[in-house]
C-alpha cells in the first residue's frame, strides 16, 4: 500500500527555534531513500506505507535523542486503491486546471 | 517508545456518511486491545508506539476494504521521554487547574 | 455556516508542561459561550463559523499574553450544507453502529 | 497578529477527483492577495490573521458552492511574538543547517 503523507514534528521543551529538529528529520528522510519535499509547514513524503512509518518513528527518535523531552507531530496521510498517484500528480492536477482558466 | 495519538479516518469517494467508516476503525481498535476513546472529530488512541501505528494501518486496510476507494486521515501524535503520561493524565491536568479557579 | 471544529494548542517556548495553557484556552470557549468537550488530545467546539474562530483567534492572544513565544496549533474543520449535525449526533451515529452489532 | 498556515480541503460526497475544489481554493487565496504555496498535500498560507482566516471561510463557501454537500478541512497555523519569520524564512532556515553540513 502506497502513501502520500505530510509530516509536521514539533518539538516541545527545547526553546523556540526548532530548524535543527526538523533538518535532523529531513536526514532521516535522505537516508530512508524516500521521495520528500520540505515545505514551510510540513514535509510531503511518498512511498510504501511500512517505510514511511519507519521513518516517521525514526523521527521521533532521533528528536528525542537530540535532547527534546517532548514531540508533538502531525501527519496528513492519503491512500487509494483506485489508481497509482505520486505526490507531483497531485500537485499537477491542480495545476492544469488553472493554467486552463489564465 | 510510547504514543498517544489523536485519529480522524475521511474516506472519500463513498458519499457523505461515513460513520460506517469510523465504526469499522473503532471495532479495529477493540480487537488490538488500545485503550482508546471517540470523539466528535476523530479517536483517542494510546499505546506502544508499533501497536497504535499497526492498528492505524489496518484501519486503511479495512475502510478500502469496505469500498473506499480514497482515504485522508490526519493524525496527531505525541511522545515524551521526561516522564509517562496517560490519555487521563492529560485532560486530569487541564481540568484541575479549572477546579481550582471555580 | 455552523462548523464543528477540533482545536490542538501547542505553546512553543515555555517548557514541557502545556496545561495551563490548554486550561487557559477552556476558559475562552466558555466565555464565548461555545458548546465544547475538552479530550486527551484537543477540543471540539461546535457554533457558528465567526464566533468559532474568533475564540481560535482569541485562544493565540491569551497564550502569548501568558508569555508563550511561539504557539503551533491544528485545527480539523467540517462543514455541512445536507443537514444539520451536532458534535452529540456524530458520536451517536457511530456508537449505534457499534450498538447494533453487540 | 501575523500568522503562518498550512490549509488542506477535502470535500466529501463529489467523489474520489478533489483537484477542481483545490483548484477553486488556489483561486481564493490568489483573490485575496495573500502569498501562498501549493504543495502535494495542501497549501502554505502567509498574511495578516484576519485576511487568512477569511479566506479560508471562503474556501468553504466556495466549495459548498460547487456542490459539496460536505467539507472536512485541517489547517496547522503557527503565531509567535518573539521575532518576524515569513514562510521562506522557515525553509531557508532548515536548509542552511542541511547545507552546512553537505
Amino acid at each position: 500500500m502506497n502513501v502520500i503523507a505530510d509530516q509536521c514534528v514539533v518539538p516541545v521543551g527545547v526553546g523556540v527555534s526548532v530548524s535543527e529538529y526538523v533538518a535532523a528529520c529531513e536526514r532521516v528522510l535522505v537516508e530512508a531513500g524516500l521521495s520528500h519535499q520540505l515545505h514551510a509547514y510540513g514535509t510531503n513524503i511518498e512511498g510504501e506505507w511500512d517505510e514511511v512509518f519507519a521513518a516517521v518513528k525514526r523521527c521521533h527518535e532521533v528528536v528525542h535523542s537530540m535532547g527534546a523531552p517532548r514531540i508533538s507531530s502531525t501527519l496528513r496521510f492519503g491512500t487509494r486503491t483506485d489508481r497509482d498517484q505520486s505526490m507531483a500528480d497531485k500537485v499537477e492536477s491542480v495545476e492544469r486546471r488553472l493554467d486552463r482558466e489564465a
